[in-house]
């Protein structure tokens, strides 16, 4: 139909032409779709990610949307259709903040395929940022379709981009179960602002949604429909990516259904500094790292242990103030933002003692490893975890570094 | 006073004469007071473990306390104080269902002592049992003394047993935050039946908390008071005790109050048969493993992976049937209770093929790790979560056992 014939005709030219331009310190991953990851080094720097230079991660070119013109669709079981202005929203649901960890299923998936190939985009530890979130909240507007927790036709709630794919015409979705949605502690927005300004063409403008503590995939941009529903999101994404397997499932033998959508994603943390390539000095005598930890469910950091010798022995970082907004550390519920920390450790006396025949080839692992408030810790390695998407690795992050006497 | 007289008047005979009598079956880590765990062929048999056999915990003697005589007392900020006889919490409040399993924190602690000595009883996998609880709600009970969510006052439940301290007169005390103790979900018990029969009294006769998917230590037994407050219990077991710090924190280092109070705890799994010490034989070809999967926060167990070569491949083990009245395995929430498993898995080849001088001293390193709806993992080894007290020991399962021809 209709669909099919734009497909078309949007295929005869560069779909990916009316992309906004990027910030050049963003690092490709690949270009069209277009998604990029910020520096370790900006990532360490502050506890809100400026919007220029937080990731990017497009699924399929980025829609030009017509603000004036836009409305969200609510729409499905048990709804009331709704159908609502930008200033519609601003003007009939009370604005919310939520200071918020969004992080891509696949951030760290480099370390996955250096175990065994996966299919994925290959990110490094930059696939994440914090940004204060400004809109209303999800639960407000599906309250004002009429729905209720109690509804038994209703089990999940679909979010329809209008990214649309130029070959097939379909557009990118997902779904988040209707507890969440409705939960005034799950914090779920439909957020029009970005560290208070106007979201960004990249970042879903003009609307889009913010699912705390769950992953990535499911806060989807450029915010189309919404629609009540009794069974998961049908799309690609919800259904047939974003799961992760045994180590021994290959693309032969998965089963997409035996597991189920990732929602909150486990507790994770990475080494933003020293950056990869770093030749360490034995004369400093110690190192000071810096980097992040975040869990998913709103279960905040409790602590962070590095070590400076693969693992063998470790110290607690210092944790740094959370980010506006965010409780303290440690909290058991509502902690949707990440937590820096930093420490200085001791480099290790054999290598920098006596610099003999081997000092030219000695080297430093650092390790971080984080807990989260259900105590959860993550996994030494990853081989143990590794799966043929390559999503959701949390392995403790090593980076190894040479050291010069 | 007259508890410090009662106490010492105690302590002349011995304060544990009134413990019942248990089954010969449970493994005695300590006598007095009595702690006992459930052998592992018990445990993997059948989904709701049999009362008899149920892992037993106490902190202090079993209180006698006559169920006629009993009052539970509800005080605190914001209360209304109640007192309440069995019979009237049977017919003025709703009577619910809980299917939940309870794991004490220090579950396989022996793992941990093999790394470096911790203090804390030498349990094996078996301090964790699954019952079916009868009772009335939590969150009923706190409503008809006029609590709710939206009282600035009240933070924590805390929970006060009978059991006492025969030589300071101190009570078994925990708490929860409120939130836990209202919400609808949550499924905090006041039960007084285990598995269709009034409690035990090693369970907590007449009356005690279960607290779903949280450390054994906050599910009271013998429930004397609840009290409502700004602060957390400032019992020893809330503030002193289950929590976890870094593996370099001993015990002249420890801030007690740097790490919240354990309440949900990580994924974890065991295997349960085959036993240790149990002789595989190669020519068997394979080894058919038994055990159990549990994570806290209600989150449930997506998948279990099982090993016959100490980890370097995995197979997905077959989930058995949920108990009565549990979700779908792999539910975001309200997963209280474990799930059991089993798996046969070829013996490794070489071994059973060539038994050459070696043979008699070969062995097989069976392992077993479980990921939870929220994809967490549990750690590959236990040196990476040491702590000084040996609480939530979740490491990959491991039995090496013996393999002959
Ligand atoms: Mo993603
Ligand atoms: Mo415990």
């Amino acid at each position: 139909g209709a669909a099919a014939a734009a497909a078309a005709s949007a295929s005869l030219k560069d779909p990916y032409a009316g992309d906004p331009a990027r910030h050049p310190v963003l690092i490709p991953r690949t270009q069209k779709p277009f998604n990029g990851e910020t520096p370790g080094s900006l990532l360490a720097a502050a506890a809100v990610t400026p919007t220029d230079v937080f990731f990017v991660r497009n699924h399929l070119p980025v829609p030009a949307v017509d603000t004036q013109a836009y409305r969200l669709q609510v729409a499905g079981e048990g709804a009331r259709a709704l159908e609502l202005s930008l200033a519609d929203l601003q003007s009939r649901f009370r604005k919310h903040h939520v200071t918020a960890t969004i992080q891509c299923s696949g951030n760290r998936r480099n370390e996955m395929s250096a175990v065994k190939p996966v299919k994925g985009l290959e990110w490094d530890q930059g696939a994440i940022g914090t940004a204060v979130w400004g809109g209303v909240r999800l639960r407000d507007v599906l309250k004002a379709a009429g729905l209720s927790e109690d509804d038994p036709a209703v089990a999940h709630i679909h979010f329809e981009g209008l990214d649309t794919d130029p070959a097939t015409g379909d557009v990118y979705g997902a779904s988040i179960p209707l507890a969440r949605a409705l939960s005034p502690e799950a914090d779920v927005l439909l957020a029009y602002e970005m560290n208070g300004a106007p979201l960004s063409a990249d970042h879903g403008a003009p609307l889009r949604v913010v699912v705390p503590g769950v992953t990535g995939a499911r806060s989807v941009k450029w915010l189309g429909r919404i629609v009540a529903s009794p069974s998961e999101s049908a799309s690609h994404w919800q259904r047939r990516d974003y799961k992760a397997f045994c180590p021994s499932v290959d693309w032969d033998t998965v089963d997409w259904d035996s597991a189920p959508a990732l929602q909150e994603p486990p507790v994770t943390s990475a080494i933003c500094e020293p950056a990869p390539g770093t030749v360490l000095s034995a004369a400093d005598g110690e190192v000071t790292l810096r980097g992040y930890a975040w869990s998913g469910g709103g279960r905040g950091i409790v602590r962070v242990d590095v070590s400076a010798d693969g693992g063998r022995t470790w110290a607690a970082a210092r944790l740094l103030p959370p980010p506006p907004g965010a409780p303290a550390h440690g909290a058991y519920t509502g902690a949707w933002a990440w937590t820096l920390w930093e420490a200085t450790l001791p480099l290790p006396a054999a290598a920098g003692s006596s610099p003999g025949p081997d000092s030219a080839s000695s080297s430093v692992t650092l390790v971080v490893k984080a807990v989260d408030s259900s105590y959860n810790n993550q996994p030494d390695s990853v081989a143990g975890i590794w799966n043929l998407r390559g999503v959701v690795n949390n392995a403790w992050h090593r980076v190894t570094l040479p050291l010069e006497p």
